[in-house]
């Protein structure tokens, strides 16, 4: 870590600044004096120091960090990549890619079993679909709730794929959490930190969505939260980014894969449906997210996306999905992977 | 609601189209046709339509609202402005303005007290504390919980202020709520859904910050969700977005004063601790904050910044926080107010 | 094109308006009357209707586009892909893809040569190089002008690719322009307005990148300037935008890809270097900008990055750029296409 | 300025670059070994020290500046504010404040004489006026060129007022220029560097306003292009920047005024019209500009805003603007300064 510190501190509080930083932070402080200022390099352990507490003290014009604050979630903290095990099937992080498709929202019994059989039928290793919804308005479907569990684990049944849901609340962890394969921590609440503790208790899989502006190294602190509780198996989902940019919802930041593969062990996961909000641009980003080096994909598919209950304009028709499975496929190829 | 059709529909698709938008939605719908496409104009009260759900439609290239999503935020459906008591003494949202101040945390008793007291001397009418903090690393201090609630009942005994503190989840909002003149929810826990609807069902005044990168109208749709459902005690507290300029933690949008009072009835707080991350700035923005036209400020202080467990180089130091007091009474008096 | 009119327009005004757009400005005006609001559909050639105008009149409270602004520049004008020739021998917009590559700045002869012979090599079929450079800093290497033109020439003689240079003002244009076989429009003069009237005067092909916070919009409509004066010869290149994540340089955004090739028949080239900013990010990059459906790739190669003049950490060695063009070939081929 | 470089280096390495960094960059570095990395830091002039340049060293990963890069603009540099003096008659930069105003665009001697004399009296000390305009569309109006500077000099003679106006292009720096009293730089040319240079060979005082998505460094840098050349009457103009949000054209971005008065000593204005895109929002704003410290305003006024050639919706009718003039000269009081 380094602090700027104004050039016009007096030598003797320039003295008791760093006896207290070495005291206190447990570190080893090296100064450089310059004309203007004068720079305090801290060498130890400095992960674990509020940026912010530091930079209360006088004449502390700027902080720098120089390690990541994160540990758990670095990749100095642990070299080799990690594989997540989802379903005592599906391994995410290595060769093998994931593919988890399904509806936006679970809707009825015989929209999820249709929508799975297909997703199944076409190549993908996982069944998504939302029963609690984070909607913009009051006004708008929030879901099916415990009902909409139940039609998941039964789609599971017939179709072999684990399944994924998101939870809202950490009521809902409670009682979705144990029938599923892996929770998904939706953008809007990759900082509801009383949720990301609490999931931290349990050793379900979890899937964490970036926050709509959420920059890299939030994220990954996000991630922090939940492996500090002692669960491990956390896969990032890369589902854009809120610019000025108005012409697509959001713009999907292909550059967070390799920036991620460098700073994290953890496995990255690639929502094109979210990251733009076109059907029409989901198979053309998907192909860009394998290319780009991600460990999977999340699609939604609706036999009948005119009559979804959400997001129907960026999901694909079962025969849609069939074309991007076959074309990522063929990417994935090149690099030496495949979806299994 | 304006719906953007591909002019290649075929006519019997757009009829069948028209029909059902009719008798799903219960609006009236009127076709103008162009030369490369044909618009649909909704009449009706379309505040309630999915708009993703109508842009699923085959031949449907865009949708647009002509109409705010909002209704009881919306100044069209109360046309004076809201005022809304807190602590039985203080009121939002007139010509009297609030001005909430007191420490980011809540560390200590000779802490709190001591800027308690000194924040009513220089004239504030809340006292702020937090005792559950977001903090982006899980190491960071996450605050005194409910033994802070008892420190902030305390103060208030002995200054008379009402008191707003933070809540981050259901559980806190219960723990803590009985005890409170007001909750501020974060902006982080501003799409935190499950939340608001709770919040929803008491009739604790509100205070609603605006997420990092939320819109007018995602924000006042969140107040939306827990005026739905019958809470409508709700102040507004622009506190900065996320933009790509380094120099600042966030950028004031003081535009969102006027924009927002041209929307809704609700009163508007300015944060400008927030808004600039550095305590240098906060008085220039509190009086620009004044001068826009908001209905109150909130402000962070502390005896020892250098000291503070969290957010201590946005905090203003008593004497500062005076002569804050003193400049922004003289800009609200030039516009017929003052801080009571 | 929509405009929404507040409701409580006098009947005689709403008349006199709807009067007054239909003789200005060409088109046929259709009224929609609903509760709060009266929508009128304009239809005609709305494209060259100045949006600022119509929002100007009295109870006009917005305006919407339906049809887009740009007409040589988009599809519904010309719908086949446009192939653009440059220097005779590549055609960049079809099945063949572009590479243009080289370095940064161009900085001596014996730099120049090594680079360009060593991307020949490796597969390129353009050479691109800086002789002038827009520097954030005026102490900054600002570029060897006329001196590099001569210099790019000579590559272009001993390697038989085609050269293409950035041009910053109106007297570049006219000293570099008839010596290029493709002139560069930087980020910094998306919007330069003048110098894009110019630049359509002549035929010689461009190059224009989208600027650090453009839309697509106002990408298309500097396309448009440039081809109204008549040049038709324009190649649209992203090279990343400016968001709040710092850590990259920009964030390139490949959803631009498939949404210009719906909106337009020009082609678009990647610059995953610029997009970027980091060398040891470009190969990924490249190879999801080629997967999404670009028609080119830009790259910046140097043979020695720590000696360069100017963005040196985006820079690859030419081993590094080999192993791009081997991975880019195979992910091409998937596609049909090929580097030729 | 800091180099964080890997703590993997070779120790011989290392040495050898520490000596190239003092030898090349003539400055002292001080190095400072951690865990993981080795700080080194460089005491001197490194204002000058392209950073891109020290960032390609290998195994150099990061480099943070402490000094900033602007000399001419900087606060250090000279520390007293600058007061440039306009048209012999206005100073921008002390106690009293400038009220440039004027229609956006000149279209006509009877439009133009009668906004120049109903702002002159309702307390204006300038007059602005585009006479080119960087209008995003090719097809709409471009401005009246040298036939408008005529109208601007003979609203001079007529009211007395200092004008400035907009220079697109060398060109027109050359032609309109001599004519002027002060010119105006726009937000696309900011980073035109070739203009900034030419204007810098003059004399002639310049508002250089904000890039769209320009950074508080990148401005100064703007500024000290122009003040490298010679001239150093520079005025710089907030009129905004881009966000995510679509509700105003532009955030008026007000963090900037103090943030500016603390890294340099020019004066800075504030474009609330351009800030805002409402004319129904400017009053608020321009009093928000005035108490938060900027040292003038600029605003459009238009006595028929609905037939304005541009920007229409931001502009303020004479008896609006009368009100503005009359509320911001109460803020400014309280602050001990006065429009004069």
């Amino acid at each position: 870590m380094i602090l700027k510190v104004d050039g016009k501190i007096p030598r003797e509080i320039l003295e008791r600044l760093i006896k207290k930083l070495e005291e206190d932070l447990n570190v080893e402080v090296y100064p450089t004096v310059g004309k203007d200022f004068t720079i305090l390099g801290l060498v130890g352990d400095t992960s674990v120091i509020d940026i912010k507490h530091v930079s209360s003290f006088e004449y502390v014009v700027d902080v720098q960090r120089i390690q990541d604050p994160f540990k758990r979630a670095g990749r100095h903290f642990k070299p080799e990549d990690s594989i997540i095990e989802v379903g005592g099937k599906v391994k995410i992080g290595g060769k093998d890619l994931v593919m988890m498709a399904g509806p936006c929202s679970v809707e009825s019994e015989e929209q999820l079993l249709t929508i799975a059989k297909a997703v199944k039928k076409a190549g993908a290793n996982m069944l998504r679909g939302g029963v609690v919804k984070p909607r913009t308005s009051p006004y708008a479907f929030q879901g099916m709730g415990m009902e909409g569990i139940k039609l998941m684990k039964k789609a599971k049944e017939e179709t072999g794929l684990p399944i994924v849901c998101e939870v809202m609340s950490i009521e809902q962890l409670h009682e979705f959490g144990p029938h599923l394969d892996m929770i998904q921590l939706g953008a809007r609440n990759m900082q509801n930190f009383d949720l990301l503790k609490e999931v931290g208790k349990t050793n379900i899989p979890v899937l964490l969505k970036r926050g709509l502006s959420a920059t890299i190294e939030e994220w990954l602190m996000s991630a922090e939260y939940i492996m500090a509780g002692g669960n491990e198996n956390v896969v990032l989902c890369e589902r854009g980014i809120r610019t000025y940019e108005t012409a697509y919802r959001n713009v999907l930041d292909l550059n967070a894969v390799p920036m991620l593969k460098s700073k994290t062990h953890l496995p990255i996961v690639v929502d094109p449906a979210h990251g733009t909000g076109k059907w029409w641009m989901v198979k053309d980003l998907a192909n860009a997210g394998v290319a780009v080096g991600a460990h999977g994909l999340m699609v939604e598919v609706h036999h009948k996306p005119e009559e979804a209950f959400s997001d129907g304009p960026q999901s694909l028709k079962p025969e849609k999905f069939e074309e991007l499975m076959t074309e990522v496929q063929k990417v994935a190829e090149i690099f030496g992977k495949k979806f299994f």
